[in-house]
């Protein structure tokens, strides 16, 4: 691995060379066609883009529940054990974040407050072929679940061999209302305006490819969408009391999804670093996705050896990694030094992999430095909220001057007689 | 006003015609050329759409402290008062959507936690000309400020006679950190990637023309945007106890924002409909800005005769407007009624105008439909969140075959090794 000995003002440089996102005009565009081609044709268009994009002559849209019952019973005892302990986890860790409503009445005459309601009907993305995680569907569903939403619509591409039976078996663990075999822009377009077999959702969730990526980009405004999720992260920050080959193991860990994933190791120990690039060697030659990890490793994969421990958050905190491992010492006190990540791993034993499947917390997460500004997927992404207020007729007298005022200085006549409107003498 | 007596079927119908929204491709384009460009030669761009589209040749893009502190010296003392209850009352409504983090140590061995951390730096979009609302500003900047948000950077347009002095006064009551004259597309361009003078934020949120919707469309993935804002909206439900010259007086406040603006009364007393209609019309011919009044009314407005209360409210959580009055006798008891509004306005006294100032609750509300899956702005647009687990030996041990079990049917063999290097024999 690229090894870095700099200043944190010429690391930062690098930093931002990583991060920078382009769009491509051209998928921009093909997808802008797909998308008004399935508002306007609807079931037809989604099946003609089926046939050429995957190749699959599909009659049927929606997996019947009988498939779903099907493929439960075909997985193994092992994986329906893994998947109950995930759901098990996943469920009670995002139950703590549940939200509530407030009412405040305080002010004679006034009531104040704010409702939390669920979202009607939700679609999930679920990529498909080699990225088929039944642990995703897991993950992005039983928040749903837990916020109180009514319909959870999975969409999933077709595959020549049928869909993977994990796949559908965590469909029916996690509670999905109804599965439809349709990918790419033309299932985001199908969820967000409707077709005759999809129903139109109020949100669409779930990681996919670029083609995905810029249709939920979108159709946002239309319905809500949760982040564009980019290649997957993991940042290390490590000091002399770390293993190397369990740090490169988690390196790699990353690396394997995708040649654009990043693993980036941050360290005050020049040793650690030589190690570490050693052992990552080491075992990427006997790595059955040796041909994505390697490419990773070599195009987007660093170590940086910084100065100091504060050095090493304030790189790491320019980076904003998806997934954060801590391997220094006494890790739980540097929680107020991290301020961008998705998901922290703290100490020896919070390898990366544990989160991303039966810890609880979730794996969808921001990426490509979008931590700075946004949180993992959670139980707060499927609901919404509702402010109100009541007034009495003394409490909106109190408040008459200055509502008149603000609004006469806007140019809001209209504002202004409106509240008047109460204290005419013919009112009821 | 129109009025419609039709079934739910044919008005639910009726309703989707009015939330349909379009894209303009001609704009689309000119605005991420724009984008391009500001990103390209930063200042110097800026300047030039400045002259280009407002007719300011500007020199500095930033207004000085000076300025501000000049212009609250010099507006009214009941503008200030005004301005400092509205700020009050926003500031204690919104503490109280104040979050905070958890943890969990019930299962041995096991620390899982989410910390809640405040964004850094946000921009904030304040419109120009007759559009500058001094109470846009405290409704966008308090929440951040409460939210823990370190910086907050104002932009609004140039004005040819300078910017209205109740915009900086608020800027200055809001505590805003900077404030630069610059608008439309490149100003979110600026915000969105930094130029030598702007600073590049997080987040971007505010209200703006189509210029600004599109370009915080564009530029959403490298910033967080609020939601894409569209024209104002009121929606009413009222019966026989309501007081038709104050509905017509609260459907004129909204109506007087913009010609796309959207007035609907939904009611189940046909006496009261034509008495509204009648008081509309009446209204409107004293109305200063009766030329933009009038064209929202007569395009987008209309009111629907239902046959029940139930029936009204389904119809209403289709429209799922931005401001929603429950002008119905005993208002409190059809909170659960309620599933699709922004802003809730119960009662006779809970006149929309008094929402937009001092109650305290946002006006920064989803319109055109989104509050099916949008929230008012508030304190948690301003934090993101980050979970943590903290895992012992024996606790990773145990979840090991579920970690591993599932890796492997997820093709991912590196992500099962990386957990399993815990448990090597040499492991420090």
């Amino acid at each position: 691995m690229k090894i870095y000995k700099k200043s944190l003002a010429e690391m930062k440089k690098i930093v931002v060379r990583y991060t920078t996102q382009t769009t491509d005009l051209q998928i921009e565009k093909q997808v802008a066609e797909i998308i008004e081609n399935v508002r306007a044709k609807g079931d037809e268009a989604v099946k003609s883009y089926e046939k050429k994009f995957d190749g699959v002559d599909l009659d049927e849209l929606r997996i019947s529940n009988n498939q779903l019952e099907e493929a439960y019973q075909s997985i193994s005892p092992e994986l329906k054990d893994a998947l109950k302990l995930a759901e098990k986890n996943i469920k009670n860790y995002h139950e703590m974040e549940l939200q509530h409503g407030f009412v405040d009445a305080a002010q004679p005459g006034i009531i104040r407050g704010q409702k939390v309601t669920p979202l009607e009907r939700v679609g999930l993305y679920v990529p498909g072929g080699t990225a088929a995680y039944p642990s995703t569907i897991l993950m992005n569903a039983l928040p749903a679940k837990i916020a109180g939403v009514d319909e959870i619509v999975m969409v999933t591409p077709p595959q020549k061999d049928g869909i993977a039976p994990a796949v559908l078996a965590a469909a029916k663990i996690a509670g999905v209302t109804a599965v439809y075999q349709i990918g790419g822009a033309q299932a985001i377009a199908a969820l967000a305006y409707g077709t005759e077999s999809v129903p139109r959702v109020n949100k669409i969730v779930g990681p996919g490819n670029i083609f995905v990526a810029t249709a939920k980009k979108q159709v946002f405004g239309q319905v809500a969408i949760d982040m564009v999720a980019g290649p997957s992260e993991i940042g290390i920050l490590a000091d002399e009391t770390a293993t190397p080959y369990q740090l490169a193991a988690d390196l790699l860990s990353q690396a394997e999804h995708d040649k654009r994933a990043r693993a980036i190791l941050i360290t005050n120990n020049e040793e650690l670093a030589t190690a570490v690039s050693d052992e990552v060697e080491k075992q990427l030659a006997v790595l059955p996705r040796k041909a994505i990890a390697e490419v990773a490793i070599k195009d987007r994969g660093f170590i940086a050896i910084m100065d100091s421990v504060p050095e090493m958050f304030a790189l790491m905190n320019e980076v904003a990694p998806e997934h954060l491992e801590v391997q220094l010492a006494d890790p739980m006190q540097y929680l107020s030094s991290i301020r961008n990540a998705g998901s922290v791993f703290l100490g020896k034993y919070a390898s990366e992999p544990l989160g991303d499947y039966v810890a609880g917390p979730n794996h969808v997460l921001p990426t490509g430095g979008t931590a700075k500004f946004s949180s993992p997927l959670g139980v707060y992404d499927f609901v919404k909220k509702t402010s109100f207020i009541q007034f009495s007729k003394e409490a909106l007298q109190k408040d008459l001057k200055a509502i008149t005022t603000l609004a006469r200085t806007e140019g809001l006549e209209a504002h202004a007689r409106a509240v008047e409107s109460r204290f005419k003498g013919d009112a009821k």
